[in-house]
Formats: structure tokens, sequence, C-alpha cells
């Protein structure tokens, strides 16, 4: 047991060390380093995979004898990540990443000329190569399930084409209805990045952020890095055409103070991280658009940004300001999708895949097949590739089946906030006068402290009481955005 | 050859991921991370270190077949690495960590409190333990050798007292004669921070560092970092009161650059780091002092000290300055030591540590011989032990042999730099008009390139046709010191 621990520690060790490499190259690496960190990235990459599916890993596995409870629910776990791994030949893993990177050149060079058909077959090479690797999981009831479950462990086909559905069932008239906001004051600026910087320093620091154990970037992509429980590391970029460095520092405030707080004695072991990739969104989803939009939020946070910022709110109102960070409107571009339309986007590229998945799209047929999914869900026409089908790296890289991690990731806090804010009543007074613990407190208490302890159906069911669910997300929406925003 | 050539690139990669761990940790780590920082350090060296002792390597050298040149000399250098490391038993090892640890914590309360006694069996325990390593060298000619050997392959003690024979009897007059300068120009400041990194950014520039391969940090304690021959990391601390970043920045420089100009073929290989510690040494004092304390040095920066620090240097001549950054003047602190004192600092160590593992000085004696010899060559009273026997942490840590190496490598810059001397009459010139190349470049093509390829002896024979010898740097020091500075 001791041993397989001391194993199962180094793995988790050089995760941390990817992560580290990552965070560097990203944020302080000088430019000219990017091929030496690449062959230590694929290094570290290569030693954490041999060194867990190796035979040793599978004996100590087979003969633990965990001593306690938190033992046991390692070995479990380890157990299930190491059968998982064991089953895909290691030339197969060679093979998709090998076809992802060469799928990536030729995407980017296909989004900038703007033509799909160059792509198309690096395209069909890797869902080709999905298919096989869905093929070393017999016992899946669909050739999808196995690609979800790579960030969704246990999450089947079959719950999450119900689920959408009724998202999108329910999203398509919200979004319809929406009344036209004026968010000039959140889009225009500009908004000078000294006073960017000092709105940010108060806003992080009141909801739990210290230089002790927290810091804040710039990248050009913004990320959270976990170096470890007390190390984590937020980016942020500045654009002084808008605030966008305000959510998505709470967006990654989220991801990092889910792993912040996981309990340390999960540290080292493979249940010290958040329960799926899921999970981890819905957390990001939770502070950037229930805390963040929220009255209470703005309550509290407008005379900070006013003297942060007055040349921008020197005018103006928190209910303004709250009105405008809740304006909705359909946009061919997922990434810059506000918070209701964003599951739209998702909706469209899950069911997409799906049907590449399955056979029942051909690659050719999926330009247009996006470009009516999107007049249908959005009431936009695509003018271009470049603005459709060609705008995300994913499925270039070969990645199918984590679109609908970030949908489920807004359904989730949408169960989660229907608990929080039943338990705690009170929560948008708190926001009001600053006070940002007890969310915290909830959280930790009810998700964040189990880390990946229970599968994240069993997270759910431990946190909410229920199985995954859109009702709690919808209506949360509806709320806000049918009546009006509700200032 | 391949799996060997593999297996060693991963080893190379685990030593520059160990490089970023501790680069990372004192420059942009949050002070909380600490702890988790030391798991990962340690799993990231103990990795690297089973991966390079196990038996799997020790066939494939045993069966390697070298196609090239370069291949025959990883396969000649990997060996040695490898037979060195194999016969020191791991317990040992790790007793010698341990033991390492502990009298680190021990030393810091002695000297904090000013009393040697408590520390007295901590050091000797440390010192026990490497007269238990030097005895799995029973080849060995002194028992000095193998400790030496770990920094300066190949260097015995017998000439490592020869040379400091000399290098003591030379320094001793000289500085008994060298001139009282003032250097209030570079002691008095104040230096507003601003106008010292100013000043830094055009000199590094102008010395060969640019910002896509480099980058300058500030740390407590500066040091240089290689994440990759692209990748050079250097660090330097501010304080108002002098300029000692120009100083360290430059010392720093000298290390990067060693790394920096190594044949890139070389890269991922037991080859591709500089040649030993003495020679790292060399290259950085080479900068800090050959170069930086330079007439034509002065002449080319003086401008631009005068830009950056109008305040400091308004009223000032570049010779006034350059005569400051010559002063010599003994003092108690090895760290704080002027060029020519420096060398006496190390030589009073190299003695002691000689006869602490030779045996013929008690440690309860120690105290005692360290003060006798410090009024002896630098004609100095030692106040208290704080600021004598326990002012290094490097005895404390197990650390012995290593001292040398600092003063190994001013006496290989002194070779170095009559065999650049000679080659490149104009230096002096070039410098005055800002044009540090042809230093570079000679760096490179004599030294540099050649990395780990050849045993330091070798790279001393092919880059001076001299074996080890002290003559040179006395000259050098002579000519500036006897004579008045140069100006």
């Amino acid at each position: 047991m001791d041993e397989l621990l001391e194993r199962l520690a180094e793995i988790a060790d050089l995760e941390r060390m990817a992560m580290l490499l990552a965070w560097d190259q990203e944020v302080v690496m000088p430019p000219a380093g990017a091929e030496a960190r690449g062959e230590l990235r694929a290094t570290v990459g290569r030693l954490s995979h041999e060194r867990f599916i190796d035979e040793r890993v599978g004996e100590l596995l087979e003969s633990a004898a965990p001593r306690d409870e938190l033992e046991a629910d390692v070995v479990r776990v380890a157990r299930r990540d190491f059968d998982k791994a064991r089953r895909v030949p290691g030339e197969l893993v060679a093979e998709m990443a090998r076809a992802g990177v060469a799928a990536r050149g030729i995407w980017l060079q296909a989004r900038e000329a703007d033509d799909f058909a160059p792509f198309a077959p690096a395209l069909q090479r890797n869902i080709e190569l999905r298919r096989r690797y869905s093929a070393c999981f017999p016992e899946a009831e669909h050739p999808y399930d196995p690609l979800v479950d790579d960030y969704e462990p246990g999450m089947r086909t079959a719950e999450l084409r119900e689920a959408f559905e009724r998202l999108r069932d329910g999203l398509v008239p919200l979004v319809a209805a929406a009344p036209e906001v004026d968010d000039a004051l959140l889009r225009t600026g500009p908004f000078p990045e000294a006073g960017q910087r000092a709105l940010l320093t108060t806003v992080l620091r009141a909801i739990g952020v210290d230089d002790e154990q927290w810091r804040l970037d710039e990248a050009a992509h913004p990320f959270e890095a976990t170096i470890g429980t007390s190390d984590v590391r937020l980016t942020t970029r500045y654009d002084e055409a808008d605030l966008d460095s305000l959510y998505s520092s709470l967006h990654e405030f989220g991801h990092g103070l889910y792993e912040h707080q996981i309990d340390p004695a999960l540290a080292r072991t493979p249940l010290g991280a958040g329960a799926s990739s899921a999970w981890h969104e819905s957390q990001s989803r939770l502070w950037e658009n229930m805390v963040g939009r929220s009255a209470g939020f703005w309550r509290w946070c407008f005379p900070h940004a006013q003297a942060a910022l007055p040349e921008c709110f020197g005018g103006a109102t928190w209910q303004e300001v709250q009105r405008a960070a809740n304006a909705v409107r359909p946009s061919l571009i997922r990434v810059s999708a506000d918070e209701v339309t964003y599951g739209l986007h998702i909706v469209l590229r899950f069911e997409l895949e799906l049907a590449l998945i399955e056979g029942d799209l051909a690659v050719a047929d999926l330009p247009a097949a996006w470009n009516e999914r999107t007049h249908a869900y959005l009431g936009l026409d695509v003018p271009d590739d470049a603005h459709g089908v060609l705008q995300d790296v994913h499925w270039a890289e070969g990645v199918f089946g984590y679109f609908p991690t970030y949908a489920l990731g807004n359904v989730i806090a949408g169960q989660v906030w229907a608990c929080v804010t039943a338990d705690l009543p009170d929560l948008d007074e708190r926001f009001a006068a600053g006070d940002f613990a007890p969310l915290r407190e909830w959280l930790a208490e009810h998700v964040h402290r189990h880390g990946r302890k229970f599968s994240p159906q069993e997270t759910l069911r431990r946190a909410t009481g229920s199985t995954i669910d859109a009702k709690p997300y919808l209506a949360y929406l509806d709320s806000k955005y049918r009546a009006g925003i509700t200032v």
C-alpha cells in the first residue's frame, strides 16, 4: 500500500510539473524557449503516463490492502484510471497525438484561407481514430460514451442527449424573448489598464485571493494553473475596450478556488483534483455569472469600480452596470458569447460531433449542417466558415466529447446555485456587503473538499440530491431574463 | 544506442525541470507554495537519479555502439557519471541528505546565537559521512579527491594544494600593498531603482542579452537558471545604497552566456552543460571582473550610467568610477569581498576543510584556526563566529570540496583572459566602443561550444594550452593593483 501511494504521489507530482511547464510557457518563458519546452513537456507527459500504466502499478493495485477509507477511495479511483489507461494501445495514443498535431496545422491554414475543403480529410482522420479509440471499450452503450468519459467519467450519451434537448428547448425561446439591453457601459471604454488592475486587486482580495497563496498574471488566453493547493495561479488579459478582465478573472478564480479548497489530505493522490471537467467549469461559471452578474455583487463592487475607473463609471448607477453585464445578444463566435446564448453554441457542437462519430453526418456536409443549426438556434446567418465551423481548435486537435462539458458546467452551476441560495437566503445581501465567505464555505463543504473522491454523478447527488438536470439552470436564466433583469 | 540517447535525454530534461522548479520558487512562487514545492523537487531529483542509476542504463552503456564522434563522447561521459553514481550506496546518499538538512537547521540557530558549540556535533557528523563517501572510492590518492571530483572532475588535491599555495603567496602581499581607494562613488548612492534598471537594460543588451532568449528578474540571492540554451534566466537584486545590481548581473550573465553558447547538438545529452563548477565560475568572474571593471567597459558605460543615474554620476568622470569599481579592502565576509581579497577567503576555507577531512584539525579547534588564518591572510580580527566560521552555509549542508571551485574559477579566468587579450589585442578599445561580440565569439569558439565534451583539464588545455596555473591571474591582478589602477 505504501509503495502504491508513493507511486501515485510521484504521478501527481509529475502532473503538477506539467502544469507548471504550461503556466511558465504562457506567462514568463522567453519566446525562443518554445522548442526546448516542447521536449520538456513531452518528457514529463510520457514519464507520467509510463510510470502509471507500468505492470508494477497493476500488481500493487491487485494486492493493495487499504488501511482506512481514504486509502480505499484512492485504490478505487486509481484502479478505474489504470484500467482505462491500459485499455488503449500506446500506438493508437501516439497516432492520435500525431494526427492531432498535423490536423491542427492544416486547420490553421484552412481558417486563415476561409476554406473548409482542405481540412476535411484531416478531420475525417481524427474521427476515424476516435472511433478506433471507442472500439477499445466494446462494453460501451454508444461509441461516443468513451470519448465523453475521458472528461466526464460515467456520463452516458443518452443522458447527455436528454439534458441537452431540454437545454436547447429552454434556451431557444429565452434568447428570442430576451430584451434589448444597452451594454455600452461595459463595451465602450476606454477602460485604462491601471484602473482595471486596481479594480481586480480589490475584487479578488474580497472574494478570497491573497498574495501568500495566489498569483494573478497576464496571458494571451486566460487560464488557471494549480501548482499546489497553496500555489494557485490565475491569468487574465487586459483590453481597454471592455471590462472582460474582470469576468475572466472571476471565471479563473472559480477554477482556482475549487482546487484550493480540496481537502489537503488528498494532495499527491489521484483524488486531489476536481471531480470532472464539467464540475470544474461549473465552479468557474458560478463565480463568473451567478456571482459576478448578480445585483448584490454590483451593489458592492460599483463604488470600487467608480474609484478605479472614474472616467468610465462616474455618471452611472450600479443598476445600469449590472444590466449591461447581463445583456443577451446572439453572436457567431462561441468564446465571446453571453451567458444565455453560450449554451446554444455548445448544444450545436454536441449534436454535430455526435452525428459525426455515429456516422450520420458526413464531414463534407458539416459546414452546411453548422450553418443551418446556427440559424435555427441563434437566428443568425453564418457569412463564412471562419466565423462558423472553423472557429474552434477542438476538432482539429481530435478532441471530441469535451464540448459538452462547457454546457454541463452551466447546468451543474444552476443546480448548485439553486441549493446554495436555498441554504443561504441572504446571499445577495452578503455580496452587497462584500462578504463572499459564506458562499466559499458552502462550496468547500458540499463540493470542493471531496476532490475526485466521488464520481461526478455522486458528487452531484451529494451536493444537490439530484441527477444531472437542466431545469434549475433554465429557471435561473428565466427568472433573470424572461422577466427582464432583476434590478 | 538510440535507447541510451533517449534515456539520457530524459535525464537531461529532468535536470532542466529541477532548474525551473528552483527558478520558479525563488522568483515567482507564492510563499505558501513552499511545502508542495519541496515534494516536487524531491520527486524530480529522485526520478532523475533513479532513472540514471538503473541497471538498464548500465546494460545500454555496456553494449552501446556509437555511430559518430559525438555519440562516442556521450557514451564516455555518461559512463564516467554512471560509474561514479553507482559507487555510492543509496542509503549513504540519503543519510548525507538527512544529516545536511538537520545540520543546516542547527547552523541557522548557531549563527543567530553566535555560538559555535551546538553546531560542532552536526558538523562532525557531516565530516564523518563525507569520509565514508570518500571511502567508496578506495583508488583515490587522497580522501578529499572524491569530494572535489563531484564539482571538478579529475582535479586532485595535490594539484589544488600547489595552485592555492601559489595563489595565497601572491595575494597576501598584493592585498597588503593595495592602494587606498575612495569608492564612495559606488557605495553611497542613493542609486534609484528605476535608474539601475535602465542602466542594466542598456548594459545587458550591449553585451548580448535579448528578450527573445533571456529574462532578468529579481531574487533575494541572485543566480542564473538555464531552462534551455534559448531560455536563459538571470536574476539580480536592487539595493539603492550601491550598484551591486550591475556586477551581480554581469556575473550571472557570464554563467548564462556559457550555457547559451554550448553547441545546440549537445542539447539533451550529458554534454550539454558547463565543463565544471570552476569553469562556470571562471565565466561569471570574467564578465564581472575582467570586463566589468575594465577601463574600456567604463569608457563605454559611463555616459549610459550618467543618463540613467544623473544624480549619482553627474559630476564624476569615467576614470573615477572605474577606480572605485576596483577598490581593494580586506573584509570579514566572503560574499561581499572584492576581486583581490576574495581568493584569500577561499584559500582559508580550502586549507581548513582539507584539514578537517584529513583529521588534522578537530572540529572543536576550527573557530580558532579560522580566526588565526583570517588575521594572517587579511590582517583582520574576527569579532565573533557569525562574522567568522559560521558565515557560510556550505559545511552545514555537508558540502565539502566546493569552495575551491570559486577560487579556481578566478584562476581559470586569469588563464583565459591572458589568451583572449593576446588573441584580441584591441579588446579594451572594442569595449570602449560598446562592442562585446569579439569576446563572446572567442569564448564560444574556444570554450563554450564544447560543453562537457572534454574534462575540465582538457577544456583548459584546449583553450589556453596550459594546466591549472595561478600565475596569469596573479599577473593580471598585479598589473592592475601593484601599479595602481590602470587608468
